[in-house]
């Protein structure tokens, strides 16, 4: 849990007390590579806070093409938030792609946290901010930018997360077939 | 202010002295069309509450290309987030598509409010919350579908903005040429 008190303490500092009491919502979970945590059509039950391995977000159209949302890996949170938030059915799913460790919060906790910890909603907040400007990013870097840009971008980002991340799921996530991908001058 | 009020009410209850001690920070503008709010490599003081009018958040390519990155009307709030919540330089223009009435709100004063009133924080976080699952969803949507089927969503999930935005600005949002756009059987 002292991965979770060292994330949440870089926006707000914490008690002992207020950790322990914190912590205890959260349960720990190990996955598979290839498990899923999430899967279309599901009730989304937690939002997941990832210790250890590497998540996809993945949307699949009505063609059955997998398209990826988003990575998650050490110390990102990840889930379908719209169905976890607006406890609708899953329309994404969530995948490993490693084998990953991590803490379950649902939203009964969740909602534990914020009201008995009202500062916790200034580290969730934070976190939404950061999250919608990732978003706003990501919406503008698609409408102005070339895939080989793009790639460029994402890696001076997160150049631990290409590493790891197959080229596959990478073209997947840049909206580009792996061939084209691999066509590039990278 | 009363719009201001019941718009937060829909999510916070506020006393009388709660809401006139929010309202404070808050002060009034008034915009003609085609003024700009934000123009890019400015300083951006405020986060927008927009009254009355409608705006565009345009980010315009090293080609001098103008991308609409965001529509809004009233009860939308809009800046360029980033440049406004990291205290940086805008990369983005927010200029009136219509006569335009906001309340403008610091960075400074949004800091006084929520360390004043901590409710307000979950006000804030709730925006938070919708804006990232929006943003998402357009990512989504950009990523799977067709401009004759984004065009039917905009439709659908606002049909007053579809009846107020000129087609050449629609079409700037969604990212295809106006000729394009108007061969579309719409």
């Amino acid at each position: 849990m002292e991965q979770l008190r060292t994330h949440i303490e870089k926006i707000v500092p914490l008690s002992d007390e207020e950790f322990a009491s914190i912590s205890s919502c959260f349960t720990y979970r190990k996955y598979k590579k290839h498990q899923f945590l999430i899967q279309h059509g599901d009730t989304v039950s937690y939002n997941y806070f990832v210790l250890k391995g590497l998540l996809k977000l993945v949307y699949t159209d009505d063609g059955g093409k997998e398209h990826i949302v988003g990575f998650a890996m050490e110390d990102w949170w990840e889930t379908d938030f719209p169905a976890y938030y607006q406890s609708k059915k899953a329309t994404m799913s969530l995948e490993c792609v490693e084998d990953t460790e991590v803490l379950c919060l649902s939203l009964e906790d969740y909602r534990k946290i914020v009201s008995t910890h009202p500062k916790m909603e200034h580290f969730f907040l934070e976190k939404a901010y950061m999250g919608f400007i990732a978003a706003q990013q990501r919406i503008i870097s698609t409408m102005t930018t070339g895939i080989k840009e793009r790639y460029e971008q994402l890696l001076e980002k997160h150049p631990s997360l290409i590493q790891r991340v197959p080229k596959s799921l990478l073209a997947a996530y840049l909206g580009v077939s792996r061939e084209t991908l691999s066509r590039l001058p990278l």
